[in-house]
């Protein structure tokens, strides 16, 4: 038996065919959603990324701007952009790409930012807002995995889904997502992290497996339950000689013999990545549209 | 074998009695904490937690101030108080008693209040805060049921904990707090909820079993794994021809089945009731400490 590939690339892209009527509607109405992107510093990953983001954005027509600050900073400063930010009526998403230098408390950024306009969904409000069922943003990775789910025929509404991490961006905002009271959602969630004994107990129980640890290649097809359903948002950078750059990027299962066991899985890379981007896009969208109601309204 | 009792009566009063000292230094420069309670309409059971919670205060020379606004008051009316607590340097904390008015939008209230004077950790900040593991401060329920598992013995570190309920006061965000990377937490946690299939099987497992559906006495001693620690913050009123009233309050837990199987059990009245008040206390103190701090140093 070999697994269904869940094809993150495919699904990302029926989203933004969705979103594209909606950005056309709001650009007749001179309201085209605007992201702006803040990159402090130079780390060639965050740079890749806010690259890849901006791009994602012109090509369904969103606009998008990127500000570099310096890697020096000072928090100050930022802060100040944000405000700046905030005010912009024609700015409808900020994003602030993490991670921050170290001595820019990225708590302060997040707090600092308007709530409607967070459409990373990491102001303390949109998660505290999460947590309470009523959520305004939630965060991109973990409502990309959700819509993977249940777009892949996969709701989790009265499964055991097992998470692998309590990280911030993945496995913890995951966790309460997934388990709240919606027709997408209703699932009876386990989170591991490095502190469970025996996790092999958990991750053998699990229907529905989201991996979010950042540990290459962990989760091997022996440690599963015949049929799971994985989700795979790890990426690790591990040396491979015979790949062009000299590493390849691997996920936190061991996609060869775990799809020999599951159900249904996702491929790394091609699988949660594309998903984040088109629930970042989502969120801007959405975020255009609220705002422009508000203007409408007032 | 039968299980041993978690007394929270006991727990309370140490809690209070580790905070007179607190209490004292601060009463000494002149910052008394100070509780103002905000009790809208005239709900009996309401009535009765806010004059019990005023009672606790005035017992360990904690100021507290009760402000009843009836039934029909408008949200606006009740978001200027709020604002105008917000701005008296004398209070300290703030607590809007729920449930609120069906007319009042309860996440708005807790919006419009200052994130470090909410003792009671509704505010959607302070939800979001502890989600990113840096709490201010926590809902006092979550808070008072890791006491009373520390401080019996039975820290949930590397344990399997089960919470049986997602609501927004206890099962939710005290499944976020006991998972959390800290000391007195670091558990794997499993959420159960109406939406949960087989909840049996988790039930059967759990080495530390929390208790919040409100249902009395659903969780039956042949439901548990010998040794659990179960802490039952369930209140349900039940008739009972026996008893004065009329009825008396149930637990989630069928005690005399449960307490044969169990290792440690807490009583319904009795366990959970009197901690949430000691929290309540315990972040009183801790925001007119923090307050008092940041107006030295301003």
């Amino acid at each position: 038996m070999s697994a269904q590939i869940i094809d993150g690339k495919k699904i990302a892209s029926e989203i933004k065919s969705e979103l594209k009527p909606r950005i056309e509607a709001l650009t007749q109405k001179g309201a085209t959603p605007f992201l702006t992107a803040v990159l402090v510093g130079n780390d060639p990953a965050s740079e890749q990324y806010v690259r890849m983001k901006a791009k994602a954005c012109s090509r369904i027509g969103i606009k998008s701007k990127v500000i570099n600050m310096p890697e020096n900073t000072p928090e100050d400063e930022l802060l100040e952009l944000v405000g700046e930010l905030n005010n912009d009526t024609e700015v409808h998403g900020i994003l602030v790409q993490l991670p921050l230098p170290e001595h820019i408390d990225q708590l302060k950024i997040n707090l600092a930012m308007r709530t409607d306009k967070d459409v990373d969904g990491f102001h303390p409000v949109n998660l505290g807002r999460l947590m309470l069922g009523k959520p305004l943003f939630s965060p991109a990775t973990p409502l990309g995995i959700l819509e993977l789910l249940n777009r892949s025929g996969n709701n989790p509404g009265g499964k055991h889904t097992v998470v692998l991490g309590r990280g911030d961006l993945v496995g913890r905002p995951f966790s309460v997502l997934a388990s709240l009271k919606e027709i997408n959602a209703n699932s009876t969630v386990t989170i591991c992290h490095s502190g469970t004994k025996n996790i092999g107990d958990y991750i053998k129980q699990a229907d529905i497996l989201i991996c979010a640890m950042g540990r290459p290649e962990m989760i091997t097809g022996e440690m599963l339950k015949p049929g799971v359903v994985i989700i795979d948002a790890g990426t690790s950078a591990v040396d491979d000689p015979s790949a062009k750059k000299g590493y390849r990027i691997a996920g936190d299962v061991h996609f060869e013999s775990a799809k020999e066991v599951a159900g249904f899985i996702t491929p790394v890379p091609g699988g949660v990545g594309p998903m984040t981007i088109a629930m970042l896009l989502s969120n801007t969208v959405d975020a255009a549209e609220r705002l422009a109601e508000n203007h409408d309204g007032s």
